[in-house]
């Protein structure tokens, strides 16, 4: 995939307006659900288990976001994920605070284990611990609450083997953005130190992921680029981390193909 | 009504600051409390049944949005339109994505059988889904998801079975709102095309519509009429969605009457 | 404490990053999430009986907010409190809506009973109902709904009795906010009368309040003239309230200790 994919996909989303089915944290809906609306899909946030069935029918992805997990909604994300397997749909999921606590990461890890088209979208310190023991590294995830503690580029091992155990793409988002597949790395250097003051920046990324899934891209390239542009050009603008959840989504309301690629630092480039 | 009661019940509102009770989605709780706190009233968020008949004995009157409805949330919310027919409070009801899953079409057709006092706040495609084939029309409704794929006009006969069927008012909100009552219609042609990409701006004006009813407006109109002018005075501050979303809240804190009246833009006008 | 001990509590808040764990109310997830990271702590929101004991193990404090209670919830909360208790953690209790319904005004209560090292932040209404006829003041709670309808003031025998019932500091919040320990009581004049047309301001500054309790203060004080300062700077800014809304997480944010101790009204001052 290089920057004219990642724009053509951009278009793709805007043209196909997808529906993207959350069963998302009760922190980030808003901010979720105005992100997917900013850049053009149409969100869906439903949670019983009387409609997923017929929501999931006319989805084109399903994101899964363990944020403010209890019993019932996780029994309700994995039916969710059996359905969206049901109807070949790609699932994102946001393992949020996993390896903070071991309902999380056992959660997280069914959710991985039942999805069959699958991208994972989390934080270094989540994505290590996700990995856990099974990476065979020496990495240990730091994570205490659902910041990140540690670098992405520590969790590169650990992505490698979730992308081997679960057949998933994996995208551990941080100061640079590193989306592993089966074909390799590619690192992203957008972004802005602010982003991480506000809530659900990340969920905001997993949900864009879901559209740019529900066109095509189940890499986590496409949407990782976008957040990471737009979020950028929103930082230059904004005073603090208020400004800035508003200024990103006026930014990818109005991102346009030509500064996307302007903007864009990746490696490998081409 | 006229635009002079428009005005008049916007000083109402202000002057006796209603506290309206809202059973609304997870996505929105945020927006539509500040909604209601921008234009002068009191919001109250409640679900348990433990406490919705004393909330309801002192609320002016009661929202009921099934955004994100569960069996549990159902029953309060049919429990709740209970002790508002009891105390003789009007009930608004958000049929958010009604016709994308049968939940949401039952769900709502439960609450407007059980409503006495009740305005229905949709768009178009929920509006004809609602009616479905009671409406005697050609018309089908096309939403799949939340978002309208309707426009206001198509869903004018569905609208006016559900004011014969249910004694209701209902206000179709989109491009054009369309006010209908058994007395007729009204058009609102207020309002901006940037309002469909901030989340629940249907919900606020739900929200805002149980504020206005509080003071005796039980068409729906006032709350449109407001709503549509000062989304249009924030959009036309806003760089995007997200500013759309704050200013909006700045203008419904500042709107004056002589704003409200010079801005609206409604037929039959008189 | 003087104006020193308020700006080094700031400087340790944003030094040692306090996870600070939230059971609060859906309205205000969001806000109080971004305030504590504007902040600069790290706010977890959890509410499962499966993870509380894991992640109270690692938390600096506990913040209970009755926002939008249910049977469900009002359990978690008082096994949060325990578990508090266990690690000796500070408990913040936000009593949302106290005395405007009996579920409210007991859980409240029952709350401040179980927490051991607890600091109880409510408007002056919500104060004098949980006090309630304890107080033995002539003093009766105005409150209906959420918004308070008493002055500080009225709320000080009640917040008094409050301290010597549960061994609490109470932190009145409103025009004035009122510091109140068995040290007696410090007055606050800072803040804008536009701070109570957003929501969940109140919420915000319980949840600053865990942050600081976590790190030392256990009066509230810090919390209060933290946010106080801030909502200032950001109302001088601000349009309306959807404006205060972000401006506060901006001024927040970039807050530094010599604009606090210039802006800092209180009284007794040293």
């Amino acid at each position: 995939m290089n920057t004219q994919t990642i724009t053509a996909a951009l278009n793709a989303v805007r043209e196909q307006k997808p529906l993207v089915l959350n069963i998302t944290n009760y922190v980030v809906m808003n901010n979720t659900a105005n992100g997917l609306l900013a850049i053009g899909a149409s969100p869906i946030m439903a949670h019983s288990r009387d409609e997923l069935a017929e929501m999931m029918a006319f989805s084109g992805a399903l994101v899964v976001n363990i944020g403010t997990p209890d019993r019932i909604w996780i029994e309700r994300m994995l039916f969710a994920v059996e359905l969206a397997n049901f109807h070949c749909k790609p699932v994102v999921l946001d393992p949020v605070g996993c390896g903070a606590s071991s309902l999380r990461t056992e959660t997280s890890r069914r959710i991985a284990e039942t999805a069959n088209c699958l991208i994972i979208r989390g934080n270094a310190s989540e994505i290590i611990a996700l990995a856990g023991a099974g990476a065979g590294a020496e990495t240990a995830a730091n994570n205490k609450g659902v910041d990140a503690l540690d670098a992405s580029e520590a969790a590169v091992e650990a992505a490698r083997y979730l992308v081997r155990h679960y057949g998933s793409s994996v995208v551990i988002s941080g100061e640079a953005d590193i989306i592993v597949t089966k074909d390799g790395e590619i690192r992203l250097y957008n972004g802005h130190v602010m982003m991480p003051f506000v809530t659900g920046m990340g969920c905001t990324l997993s949900a864009l992921t879901g559209a740019f899934a529900a066109v095509g891209d189940t890499t986590g390239l496409a949407a990782a680029a976008v957040l990471g542009v737009a979020g950028e050009i929103a930082a230059e603008q904004s005073a603090g981390p208020g400004s800035l959840q508003l200024n990103l989504l006026d930014a990818l309301y109005r991102l346009d193909a030509e500064t996307l690629m302007r903007r864009l630092k990746l490696t490998p480039s081409n």
